[in-house]
């Protein structure tokens, strides 16, 4: 195990019908709030009703900023910071999903920085201060309800950077699985991916003695999957709508990584996928984790034999260890399938014949990951192995 | 899963040589601090120099009280409190075990007040603001670097109680597994007992749907009996030490029984050991869970197969349910034995005379318990089971 320091302060306030909690949470607490969400959905839903229902009561003076869209805007952030700013805002109230977490996250240090928000991305200054962040979740995948990153897009150059502080976890995250429910499987699905690899960036690691982590990230995988499982057949489960929504959280508020090193390559090799062809996130980590695994096993093939006997069940008898990693990337991938969701560029339509530029923007002039470092030609093999 | 709300807010700060991260912790925040410790212990080992040397650089204003015990005590409160009041501390710093973290708790939310702090233990008073605490942890076993409880003694009528809330969480928790490399093996594995108990609390439930709390309860305790194990043959083992430590925090920072009733009446039975015999706790717990689990596993006999082959990997192949179950207990008895802790009053020499006013002491007019709900013949009958 590695030295970690690990803080997370987030309140969760999880449940059916705990929307109606946000009002003790802002009681004599804020008073100016800054309502950030993306469009219709949490109009149709009433949840929009419900929450200007508990401010109006509280007399709170609310401001709106609408229009998130996936891959936040780094223009939305700026308007959002001029309004934080020019209304002394209190408390920005992120209602949304990971996208809407981000932005507000973004806002909050930005509107308590005299520069630009970008410089916090390019990494020219240092995350300080934050405004308060509160968060109603309403899909369960990116974590970022009590994670410390925001991730933004700068549409000029299309430079998709992201930041981390413990300054910016949320103050409190109100997670109703209820909220969950008009979710179109598409996306119920496309967030379970984004879950999942959430652990694996954490458990495929090459640092030794780690065996409560290991442990709290099978157990993790092993509920993403059964409950995915589950809604599968029945999309309404509420239970295991509940199941998946806390495990989101787990998955990415940092207590599954203490003390081991991270990789992270997947992700950034799979956000040229959204870059490129604007695939959604979870969909794109779909495509490339199986074909990380299949190229990286060799590294650390003792931890693929415990990938695919803890968290897959796979016999051993009479198996080599490769053949038992092996079943357990397949297993993997039979899960992607069963749940709909794309594990090859050619499953999602897409084209194959970028995958040099992709590759040279991805590596960025270094290398990626740390359970194996990965080159320009390394990633190039990837997506190879993901056509 | 029921509705549920989380928030700990403790900074741990973990690894060999961590303590001397107390230096970025103090600095600029806190100036008058109380350093409150057990006995020698700390200064034999050098720990406290090291401490008072940090606080000398950062000039801080240093007062003391040190000489709590085992079960620690009003009286010593008390002095803390006179001390903590009259010298504006901003910062009780507890150098120990759970017994020093709850009496510093006790110490720091009765520096907040006006009236007594018993006040709190007997529900009197509802906690509302406290001393920040800090601690650097030498005995990994109550869990109260993280945890929200105290519990104390007061000496006039031997009354234990307890006061629990978010308010009283550690500031932030130095955990160096360094630091219980010289505990004596029986307080090692009593602390061992003591861990696996707070899991017990929670895993035995009958909440239905909690899928991911029932594996990250069986993560930590697969993780803690085979690091108990390696301790058992080779004591100094530093990454076994590291695993405990770490599994000890996550056992009772509450994270374990989010959305899921807990029982906590083998902690009450045990109790009255300590409070008639001196029993250590850890030891206690080890005398009753066998029992308790004998007397109540056919309330929910799945769960009880869950744990045997979950958690000991009980083979489930031409048994019926009951054996499972049995055999499961068995192995928890056996790791026990294993390890030198008492599973029996006979086991650690105890009088079995008392049972009847131990059980009354228990109940205290009402029931024990929520698994299965325990009266005054049901707790007796426990005490016979484990004579």
């Amino acid at each position: 195990m590695e030295r970690f320091q690990f803080y997370c302060p987030t309140k969760l306030v999880f449940g059916e019908g705990s929307v109606s909690q946000l009002r003790d949470l802002i009681l004599d607490e804020y008073k100016k709030i800054l309502l950030h969400y993306g469009g219709g959905s949490i109009k149709k839903s009433g949840l929009y009703d419900e929450i200007k229902n508990i401010l109006k009561d509280l007399k709170c003076e609310v401001y709106e900023l609408s229009g998130v869209e996936p891959n936040p805007k780094l223009s939305l952030v700026y308007e959002g910071v001029k309004l934080a700013k020019e209304n002394d805002i209190d408390l920005i109230l992120a209602v949304g999903g990971g996208s809407v977490i981000d932005s507000a996250k973004a806002i909050g240090i930005g509107a308590k920085y005299e520069g630009d928000v970008w410089d916090f991305y390019t990494g020219k200054a240092e995350v300080k201060e934050s405004l308060p962040v509160g968060v109603v979740l309403t899909f369960p995948a990116t974590g970022s309800e009590s994670s410390t990153g925001s991730v933004i897009t700068n549409e000029e150059g299309s430079h998709k950077l992201s930041v981390n502080s413990n300054i910016m976890r949320p103050k409190f995250a109100i997670m109703d699985p209820l909220l969950t429910l008009t979710l179109p499987d598409k996306q119920t699905f496309a967030g379970i991916t984004d879950i999942l690899s959430h652990v694996f960036e954490r458990y495929f690691t090459n640092t030794k003695n780690v065996d409560l982590t290991d442990h709290l990230c099978e157990a993790t995988m092993k509920t993403v999957i059964k409950n995915a499982y589950i809604l599968n057949k029945d999309p309404k489960n509420i239970a295991a709508r509940a199941e998946i929504m806390i495990s989101g959280t787990i998955a990415h508020n940092g207590i599954l990584g203490i003390g081991r090193e991270d990789d992270w390559a997947s992700h950034v090799i799979a956000h040229e996928l959204s870059a490129f062809y604007g695939t959604t996130h979870g969909r794109s980590l779909g495509i490339i984790f199986p074909a990380w695994m299949k190229y990286v096993y060799k590294e650390n093939i003792d931890r693929f034999v415990q990938f695919a006997t803890n968290v897959f069940d796979v016999s051993v008898v009479n198996k080599t260890p490769e053949e038992i990693a092996l079943e357990g990337i397949n297993s993997f991938i039979a899960f992607l399938k069963d749940i709909g969701v794309p594990t090859s560029f050619s499953d999602e339509g897409l084209p194959t014949d970028n995958f040099e530029t992709m590759a040279e923007k991805a590596v960025n002039g270094g290398t990626l990951g740390r359970f194996k470092k990965l080159t320009k030609e390394d990633v190039i093999n990837i997506y190879n192995l993901a056509k």
